[in-house]
């Protein structure tokens, strides 16, 4: 059987159990094109709290009913393709579930190293959104100052060692002592700042004293209220994620106008899924910087498709330490 | 005697006519290097308003008892510069007074056509701040949709008559019912919307069927509110003036976030001096476009020095009807 996760109902503000359905069906028979694809591990990941709800958004909202969506990595059991055999190892949109028809363009072979979790890390998703946001739209010189929000977190501890691996002075934001720890002292971060401790703003202007040029905005609200003032002139601002403001239920005020015409601030919202032709090189990039240790990464996983929701609930509140997957039995 | 307007008091909210003070002084004579130039027009500009403000700015604040500063155009009278000779017309920071000394590199030689004036106007900081400001950051595509705040204004006039000769389909917002006319009429904007008269927003939908692909804005507040919403994904917005702001003691909310990042806006702050190697080609195409007919421009004219400060007053609430000039007797 195949066990899935559905949406049962739109959640109100943060997710909770009852908004999710665990629910069994017999495993598929690949049509023509099609693999079956028995997945391994899932990635759980902060904007699929927008596809739970209704309406417009930049990746299509989830129906009542339908599967939870996400991407996998998994092993391919059947094939009615010719590019893709018994036994390969692969990536693609699996979803919340044990077993997934799926085909080309949007399943990829993987060779597994350098481990398979890796291809929903450093070497997936958050790896080609750290190396070609950064790149690209962070523009980032020797000397320069970046401040990432959700410091450790899939996409910010990748744009962390990126950024110190071409010589920034870089600062992370973080919950909690133990996460702005792990930062400096295994990630290599000059600073990490507790949101959650007292006189936050002033702690954030104080290891930026050359001001900020780049902002990695994963969180938006408060955090991104704290960022703005200390903004150089010329300054970057790449909108990855705004997690602090995905729960609420109305809309939470935004950065004074004033100082982005002032400072001539560059803001964007940036979605990795607009950029893929860029992929193959953020690819091969990360994989050079896993494989000469210059990029460490770290996996809070959970067993069992059943608890994923849990843990999903439990990643947008900030308890999960490191890249959330959950890894199928 | 050289008769010049200085900053008396820094204005709390919209200037008063008491923030500035008229005096005499004796006409300078130059020093080497340093032309004397007798100005014959004086540019008033929104941005003016900011450098009324102490602290922090993208131009230096004026300190009490300084001449307001601004751009001219003018004949020189006196010559200790080789590349200049009396009679020639030029274009610099004249600031508002009658007679300045002035050197290179910020003193321009004007050729004079179409008009003297027009150096203030489609040939010179508004024309390039339209024509750079669009092409460069724009990047408008046959088809699009822009909207431009301040619509007849000194820039938005010359953005709305750019971006029709390419093909855009052009809204202008404008306040009363007089200017939208004019708008259409004589600008060829295809739509304009009386931002004071009812239901606004919704009339700034209706004529955005296709949503904004481009907002040139330079009012802000509650005129980028409307506009937001309706931004296309991939849209461009660039900010390039916040008239609705500048005379604000608190801080106007910003945009959603949400819908940055959603529709992947890319949004930037935009002030003409940091692009002064793109002028040649905007005065060429500016020059170009003005014999063609295909740029028309309006002035508002205001007779001597003395009556700056209230023709100035007078523009940032809307009152000018053109682009806003003093002439020097």
């Amino acid at each position: 059987m195949n066990r899935r996760v559905l949406l049962k109902q739109r959640p109100k503000g943060i997710p909770v159990v009852t908004d999710f359905e665990i629910t069994e069906t017999a495993i598929p028979s690949p049509a023509t094109d099609e693999v079956l694809v028995k997945n391994r591990f899932l990635s759980l990941d902060p904007y699929m709290r927008g596809q739970m709800d209704g309406g417009k958004s930049y990746i299509q909202a989830i129906d009542l009913g339908d599967v939870m969506n996400g991407h996998t990595v998994g092993e391919v059991i059947l094939s009615n393709n010719s590019a893709f055999a018994p036994g390969d190892l692969v990536w693609g949109p699996g979803h919340w579930q044990e077993y997934t028809l799926m085909k080309s363009p949007s399943l990829r072979k993987i060779t597994g190293l350098p481990s398979l979790s890796a291809w929903l890390g450093p070497m997936g998703l958050p790896g080609w959104t750290a190396y070609i946001g950064l790149s690209d739209f962070g523009t980032p010189t020797q000397g320069e100052t970046i401040v990432i929000s959700s410091a450790i977190g899939a996409v910010g501890a990748l744009v962390g060692q990126l950024a110190k691996s071409q010589g920034l002075h870089v600062v992370g934001i973080a919950g909690g002592a133990k996460k702005c720890r792990y930062a400096i002292e295994h990630l290599g971060y000059d600073e990490c700042i507790d949101y959650k401790a007292e006189n936050f703003p002033a702690r954030l202007a104080n290891a930026c004293p050359n001001g900020i040029d780049i902002d990695f905005e994963n969180v938006g609200g408060p955090i991104l209220d704290a960022v703005w003032p200390l903004l150089n002139s010329h300054s970057r601002v790449i909108v990855c994620g705004l997690m602090a403001q995905y729960n609420l239920i109305s809309k939470y005020p935004g950065p004074d106008m004033t100082q982005l015409l002032r400072s001539r601030i560059n803001m964007r919202g940036f979605i990795i899924s607009d950029h893929f032709a860029r992929i193959p090189e953020a690819i091969a990039r990360m994989n050079e910087l896993v494989a000469d240790g210059k990029i460490k990464f770290k996996e809070d996983i959970t067993f069992g498709i059943e608890n994923a929701p849990e843990a999903f609930i439990g990643m947008l509140q900030g308890a999960n330490f490191g890249k959330t997957l959950v890894e199928l039995k």
